[in-house]
């Protein structure tokens, strides 16, 4: 079977090289000798289901029963057993999360409502591969609302909620996923999902491109009648851009990551909420006075630089890009290369998205009790590898805080290993995952209801009036009142009164 | 004569009314008899051009000759005379006050340098339309640094500073302007920039469109020798997409107004520090303590709401479009509709691009010393006409400031008679003019030096790689050091070392 | 035996009710019946005694050990029996933390330096009550270094860190505290640092004020041979001032709690950093664009105040003293009755010291969801009894988190049942305690050294030399440089060149 | 005639060198040959007496009359000469400026509306010595409702207005002032305010001390008689200061400007908006991304880093309090020695009080186009006599700006030639003059009211009580609403329901 990156060599674009990384990876894999049994499907599993996830995530511990949910027999209170979760019988808990979860996302709620009457979504077939959490419950349950079928896979081995995926289970949604998959089961989870007598998916909502990955490779000839893709996670659009550059793309897709209200709230305003708290929860640490650098300032950079800046700390700033840097300026951060710094700090946080951004020649150079931490999209940004050396001591101190020794006594405080503080260390708030859910949930009725020929076989932004949507159905919570547009006014800005608001181009 | 805007009637897409009623009004000009002489070549001027600016523009006072610059006999040193300024004996002044701009534009600078090996702009003749400073000066040396031959004009009949026109015109810059100029007076002045014997212009460099109206207009011909258009404002570029929509633009355009570093810079980082100043030389208030109502949360929005939060103004936010509202939010401001704290704020500030954002009921119901201005891009914001009615007392306490008074004896203090605060009230630093002025040289040597077929009749943005050069151009007025990718972190991130580092639709 | 607070209606002063409170309290313990035994020396504990602590204030659980300490035989390494600790071999663990602390207690590490020299507490024999924490064990090794002889107890019966509290003892500390105490261990433990044969202190360090209300009771005598207290606490201060008043304090008192360093630093740079820190560990909220009332606009106010607006929180202000009001208005904030916000609020949060500050009617007017929570000095702001109706239903859904449930559905996300949010959610940094300790210290040496006469039987502030010289040992940690006065400049300001260099009334 | 002053040498306290300078100088003059005739009277003039004041302080101009009004007859229209203004026919403009100010300073109203029913000052026979403005205009005719009559003159030579002064004496006020005055211009009116047939003031109200410096000197016995002096100025203050030290000072005196009110409002709050105002008026520079050192940080301190802060900049400060300094790095701001950064910052400001805080050696090293300006209370604390030596060229670029240009063509921009930036170069809220205005009167009230032996002859803090009803008088201005204690809060905290609601040393 071909590689589903296809053959990039000949492309005229820039190929990121970790996408190549990647694809290469993959294909080791793919040379290895498989391993025996059932438990071996598959080894090319994205970067990003491999994440750990934060240890708040898990409400009861059912750490006894050692059995994998694939040997186990499952049935809900209605006899069906079209699902495999840890336990059914958490149902009940996972039900109240899901309720609670249900009074902080009131955007999905109004949708449901408005749904009573038309079911936009009616005769959608949807399979989804996302984190499987109180919040992606209200999701899916919405989706059923509006009229969809649904099969749901985990797109991450860590970050299921047994509980939720159980009340799932329990409500009739064939949910395939549990804490602690293994990679086998992880596609085995997947394969579950797709692979169903007499019922074929004809809508995709990914995030990280493994469930898209895996019916590209298993069964292409399912794109047939897949009438879109939507995927919300940085990784999964690069796959799908490549994709199309290669003219592989067979369906429209939906880039849900770079939509204005994806980009603007979940990366700028939640960042300047998890950074504190990912430093206060790992080393308790006071901010006022700490000296920081911050290497990165696009939205997440400025977000931490932001909170950092209102705590009372003085932060510098890294940039390769000069308008970026100008906005540092402006912003009143100095803007300095990483070594002029880097024996004064008190923290370094990376936002880059790029990588060996601190390498060991800066960690050597740390002052004692630095902390370094990473807020950017993966954990390649700290060079964690080349601390594994033998005259460096590693000591656990804490659950996802590590001191790294060196010989003379100096001591780095390392937080997560290097992986993404805010999903290691402190919690996302329901309000930003109700903002993603909600651009996920009508980017699925935009693709599914377009008329023919609107979607082409490429990737394509949310367009400007649904981000607008999403937008609007969140200002309630804050009790927000939007001005109207009078008629004479709309007429002199040459606007519909209903939006779109703006220009294409416009950056907010 | 056919109207330069074309028949809209016909287009799919949205027209602004005021792009219409622009229309009209010209019409209406020409339908009015023609007046006897000299002076009324034409009335068909942008609204733009007539703004009144700051009084703080003037530096010496020659209030005393009353002659019309076109009326007078005028000669250089050098015995040239052709040109057309207020008193050519006022260029020394002129000339240290570009020489202090000099000093602060050091982007223009670093490019006169460069230029002394090639001359990107060797063979370019530019005709300019923009307000003439000491700034446009340093532009104007530039572009001749660089190759070009020059003429220019002024956009605002009041903004010419003529001490430096007269400076220029001793440096043998062919200029014709002043400050008062009449309308007449204006359209002669274009025209002896376009109108030459042996001389006829391959590019146009214009600040509101007049000039490139009135080429159109007189000297369609022109056209087939220009190789582009650079615009700058906003009403400009309306006016060029509008022509392009109409299938009428006959050269490539540069959309300099929408340039990253002219959207986030000048109305961010700039109305963020006008705000305060324009209110403070009008009416010395305390900001600490004040209700305010900001009516608009685009980037001019932001920076006034940022700027008086700081300084301890309790601040709400008016929107239309959601999004925008929902920033307005998370950034920690209520979401109101203007009736709603009408009764209780003590300043109101527009900064929408909208009309009649402020009606005669909203000033009706304000209280006792309510402060009301514009921050936005024309005086239409506020219904000012609306409070020209006879039982209101107009008071004009100090320049620019007038009190308006009700019957029952309520005053509000309306700054600039509603027109732009920062344009009238506060002046715009240098830092920022040099900005603009990078970005106009960039375009004009793109434009100038690109390949055939690269831009066709259209309205283009700058390249993000000229935004960035502009960009990076200015650090070092911070000493800001930039980060270089190293080779493998550029193979990584699928970039060029030097450039462009994001997609375009990047919103920074 | 005479009630240690004296006849107070013969005052001229104002007395506090809580005081009074208090002293009945006690009186009604002593009228109850004598429980037999040991364990019942007294039951007059004062409140913050028995204040739950942060359950991250636990390093290694030995839960299965349910012997009472007082039942054991212990015996250090030296062979020491003088102290009384939990588990004598988690000493190791203790010291660990201990280093760490010292890392980050430069203050306290530069004093020991100093005693190299000179030890200013030679000869000193210190009774301490304090909680046990890595940083007090830093504390109590300086004095130690200093010279001084030291004997512990817990000043609250859920704060010590048994670790620590056994790594002193195995040092040759008497310690007699642990984790859990009851009411009658609290008081065993402090007799036991008293009740000495052949010591008797000279020193005494109190939080709180049990230790030397219990000296007072038991051991009057002793006070003949005590230099001095230094007290930490708003509770031990207020008791010390009311000794002062009824003319019973027969010993000078150093008022540690009104220190500068300790209200600025300890009060408002602390409580900017752990109102988020403790709202986010309990209850994963997102800050921005939620609206807060604070209650009370004193330095605690003042802290999570700013620390709210700055992350996007529109933030209301209660006030009862003008002054504090007015500054609320001058930063930017609404100034309102509680009434007036209360149904639309998303947080409320105390620090007024008051009691009844939230009572069960703004309770019952709350929105649903609306979280309540107490950063002031005790537990009496926020009516929590009100709410122990049976209409009501309580939830536990998390540590220190409870949903008081209305019949109507509604919930309150009550936090730490209304008792202190930084102490119950949130960690203390370090160096806060590192500023209190070293004043501690510094107060020790000042009242241990003072010439005959310089304090009489009163309550004093630290000297403002001392509160300089606090401040200046913990510069070093920001790498900041102090700029010293010349002769000339020192003259001219009429100041010593090393300070104190205000006035006593200055108020930073 | 002895010093008033008294003999320094003996005293047991620091006395500032500038006092002594302050007497020296005075024996200077007093050495001088006298001059002929009536206007030698004496030159000891305060420092402040002749600081420059802004330029905008002048309503209208009436420059060509040149004689002195001391030559001119002047009555008005009631017939009364007891004045001397510069000309009584600009009453009415005069009065319309303090019918404005009336309505910005409610309290004061306020006041005047109580005094219908009593009249607290009735029988005070009141001698001012203040700035004539149009807020003092509304003090002057509140203390005349209150009961009180007043005669006054200017305590600067410079800061009349000439309008308003003549709507006082319009209206029957005895004033004796006008802008421009000589230096025995300004004792001759000091004199005809005290110096009358058949009245004898019985309270002085006093800014800068020359008053009661004045009657010291000419009138001793006068003080038989007056019942206090309340003085509002930093060197006032330290006069009477010195004066008490001495055992010289015959009545009790009230320290204005060590209120709370005066304190955190006219320096904190007021300076964070005036240093921005000052800069930009003079210099139009951008702040955004300029690197900044501020010299001290108190208040006046304090608010000019949070301003810039705000605005983008990047703060550094110097300080020799470590309080202080452990306080800016807690805010975020570098401490630093200002030979550290004075190579790279882009603005110096100086806030301490002291003297040649910024040196030549200072001035030598800063970079091209460097602006230089004092925040703090006097003119020494750049050293801008070491600015005048040949080799450095002045140039006047606007009013109150001045390049100072080395050899090597190095411009350091020079604000109002060292003095205070905001008097010079902004102009001051009528809100803060207010909080002022009213602190006076109630000052008076207090004094001229406080049964006998409550005030001996020493000087004295404003009654909290008395801070606290100031502030409460401007609250309405915010429309802000004060919470009452409840009676059972009121026992609780030991408070009464009216206040004080604070202990003395409560810092704010």
């Amino acid at each position: 079977m071909e590689n589903w990156d296809g053959k990039e060599g000949t492309s005229a674009f820039h190929v990121p090289e970790w996408m190549i990384q990647f694809a290469d990876q993959k294909q080791e894999f793919n040379k290895r000798p498989t391993k025996i049994g059932r438990r071996s499907l598959s080894r090319s599993i994205s970067q990003s289901s491999t994440d750990s996830y934060s240890s708040a995530a898990s409400y009861t511990d059912s750490s006894d029963d050692e059995t994998s949910p694939r040997d186990k027999q499952q049935k809900n209170s209605k006899g069906s057993s079209d699902f495999c979760v840890k336990n059914i019988k958490q149902a009940e808990f996972g039900r109240r999360e899901i309720e609670i979860a249900e009074q902080e996302m009131p955007a999905l709620m109004a949708l449901r409502k408005r749904a009573q009457g038309e079911k936009p979504l009616a005769g959608a077939k949807i399979v989804g591969c996302t984190h499987i959490t109180a919040q992606t419950a209200v999701l899916m349950e919405t989706l059923g609302a509006l009229g969809a079928q649904c099969r749901w896979a985990a797109c991450n081995i860590y970050s299921t909620l047994n509980e939720v995926a159980a009340a799932l289970a329990e409500s009739g949604f064939p949910v395939f996923a549990w804490k602690g998959e293994s990679e086998d089961d992880f596609w085995w989870c997947i394969d579950r999902c797709v692979n169903v007598e007499g019922w074929q998916p004809n809508m995709i909502l990914d995030d990280g491109g493994d469930l898209t990955h895996w019916i590209y490779k298993k069964y292409p000839n399912m794109f047939k009648k897949i009438k879109g893709i939507v995927e919300e996670s940085v990784t999964g659009v690069h796959r799908l851009y490549q994709l199309s550059k290669a003219g592989k793309l067979c369906v429209p897709a939906m880039n849900v990551n770079d939509s204005v209200t994806k980009q603007k709230f979940d990366n700028l305003y939640c960042c300047r909420e998890s950074i504190l708290d990912g430093l206060k929860r790992t080393t308790d640490m006071m901010f006022g006075g700490k000296q920081v650098v911050v290497c990165g300032y696009g939205e997440v950079g400025k977000g931490c630089c932001a909170a950092l800046k209102a705590m009372g700390s003085i932060v510098y700033v890294t940039e390769i890009d000069p308008i970026c840097a100008l906005q540092a300026c402006m912003d009143g951060f100095r803007l300095v290369k990483l070594n002029e710094v880097i024996r004064q700090v008190d923290i370094v946080i990376t936002c880059t998205g790029n990588k060996n951004v601190v390498t060991r020649e800066h960690l050597d150079r740390m002052k004692n009790s630095c902390i370094v931490c990473n807020m950017g999209h993966s954990n390649t940004e700290i060079d964690v590898a080349s601390l594994r050396t033998p005259e460096l001591t590693w000591e656990r101190v804490r659950s996802q805080v590590d001191h790294v020794i060196w010989p003379d006594g100096k001591r780095i405080v390392l937080l997560a290993e290097g992986r993404l503080l805010n999903l290691s260390c402190s919690t996302v708030p329901t309000f930003v995952l109700s903002i993603t859910a909600t651009t996920q949930a009508l980017a699925l009725i935009e693709l599914y209801n377009a008329p023919e020929g609107r979607y082409k076989q490429d990737v394509y932004l949310l367009p400007k009036k649904m981000d607008e949507y999403v937008a609007s159905l969140h200002l309630p919570t804050f009790d927000a009142h939007l001005t109207e547009l009078t008629d004479e006014q709309a007429k002199y800005l040459g606007l519909n009164k209903n939006g779109p608001f703006k220009p294409n181009y416009y950056r907010y």
